[in-house]
């Protein structure tokens, strides 16, 4: 046997499947060569991690992503899913005013799943936790007949308090930093069998939110914050019940860019619906004292009212939005 | 109508199923009512939790449960699945020498999941995190073909070094505290289609791991420490590689429990290998300096010794185990 045809019997670091490498085999190739932040202060390959937690509190989230209800691998690269899933988990972390820290994975997929395919859902996971400077420091995987993704971020507040979805006020005014309706236009052409524009095909693919802006809302004296998953109206609708207010959006105020625009027209949809109900940018909105000074790159997009006698509620100009609240929830009909 | 026939129409709190109450529904079922300790700063509803982590540190582990492959409903109420989803992870804690704080929970399941199976689900989780003095404090739930349980536990180290696997020093002793076997006897019960004896089957529906025990042998100085979820020989081969010595285990002082030599007896098999092999009874194994004073309960079973040019390894009586390590890889043939 010459050294070539050996080498060529050794499999390449993504080849083969889970079933063939086995549960340990693939944490150790996910796990082995990646460099930890220092708040990670014992790493993956222990019974647990063991994160920096400066204040005294730690931020935790959890979110499940499960393929062909929350992703397709045809229309996403597993790096692509990656880094949607850890989005989806730090923008949680933001939304609290909070520095994310790290991520922990669960996985569950069958064993007939490509090892490429999970080391690349690992690199997404990694390289937007690297973004904001987290890292990935535990994760389980077991097989299911189902891709299945359980992420857990965890976060610092550096000493500030949560900002919660209970502490909006009357007379409160309403913003929003981030994108809003690219992701949802980009599932709209992904679902009329198109791949373009890219730019949000891509949108839906990887979100890009505004984790910064988060801990600057805190500082700039937010009252209330949530990240936009689930849509505008629907996740104000959560911050509206939680501080048994009304919440105003004045339609005028949200600018449709030119791109969604565009994308509208050439699907027969309105990409208003899409800025008003469309989750998964992952932008952040938030609530302000009357008078605050918005911090960069924040839009005043309403205000906060009273509760009257048909309690909570969010309107567009002063009225029930036609279109229903719109808004993700998995089960709902 | 009357109000009799009204009453009926309203579902009672265990009603229906996940499609019919939808997401937001479950969340609600589950988390209201519940009370949470004093480390809960923010509790479940908000974008994330907020945990206390008083010495600056926050430990963390996730776990994944999946139907068919670590539970069988009919073999196991949705209750105890879910107090043995936590105790997997909560033991994860302990065995790093700290005490557990919170859970968070992302399911999986199908929207035709009676909500009655879902609500016992959670009692089983917060059952078993009270035990420990933990809540329950975030979670999420989405649809998919089969029910999965991923369970991210937090702790916290009061201040001690958190006990690694990689500790262990030649010279050492090797103890354990909890029970070993009894899971795998009752699985194999439960395999041959009986459903007693109940002591046996019990112990494989919800584990009793000895939680107070990790932070126990942290404070008596253990060098390094693990949970047996994958089985003794497993487990310790964990250790040995970490720690890169070898371990030696004297048979002799694994007593084999009356009523494990009865199932084995009745089921014409081994015990010894049971508790050799057998994993999810979640004991603490740890190595501790020589002449170590042992904590309460903990039993002395092995040593540690420097890895000769084999490298790390776990004997019994000095040999390789010929029942083979043992143990559970979810995707090893």
């Amino acid at each position: 046997m010459t050294p070539s045809s050996q080498a060529a019997e050794v499999p390449a670091e993504t080849d083969g499947t889970l079933g063939q490498i086995g549960e340990f085999g693939l944490i150790r190739r996910v796990a082995t060569g990646r460099s930890q932040p220092a708040v990670t202060l014992v790493g993956p390959g222990d019974d647990a991690a063991v994160v920096a937690a400066p204040d005294g509190r730690v931020v935790a989230s959890t979110d499940v992503l499960v393929e062909t209800v929350h992703f397709r691998l045809d229309w996403s690269t597993p790096e692509q899913v990656g880094r949607r899933a850890a989005a989806a988990n730090l923008a949680d972390i933001a939304a609290m005013g909070a520095v994310p820290t790290a991520l922990l994975v669960g996985v569950a997929c069958p064993a007939s799943t490509p090892v490429a395919t999970l080391t690349a859902l690992a690199d997404g996971l990694w390289a937007e936790a690297s973004t904001v400077g987290a890292g990935v420091v535990g994760g389980d995987v077991a097989s299911a007949a189902q891709l299945m993704v359980s992420v857990t971020a965890l976060g610092s507040l550096e000493g500030r308090a949560p900002v919660c979805r209970s502490g909006a006020q009357p007379g409160d005014l309403v913003a929003v930093r981030g994108r809003l309706g690219w992701a949802a236009a980009g599932l709209a052409v992904l679902q009329r069998g198109f791949r373009s524009p890219a730019v949000v095909v891509n949108a839906h693919r990887v979100p890009e939110p505004p984790y910064a802006a988060g801990p600057e809302a805190a500082n700039a004296g937010a009252t209330a914050m949530i990240d936009v998953s689930d849509g505008l109206l629907a996740d104000l609708g959560h911050v509206a019940r939680a501080s048994t207010v009304r919440i105003d959006i004045r339609s005028a105020t949200l600018e449709v860019p030119a791109r969604l625009a565009d994308v509208g027209a050439a699907l027969g949809a309105d990409p208003r619906h899409w800025l008003l109900t469309g989750g998964d940018d992952h932008a952040l909105a938030a609530t302000f004292p009357r008078g605050s000074l918005l911090p960069f790159g924040w839009v005043r997009v309403g205000t906060v009212l009273a509760a009257d006698d048909a309690g909570p509620a969010v309107l567009v100009d002063g009225r029930v939005y036609e279109g229903g609240p719109g808004g993700w929830d998995h089960f709902a009909r």
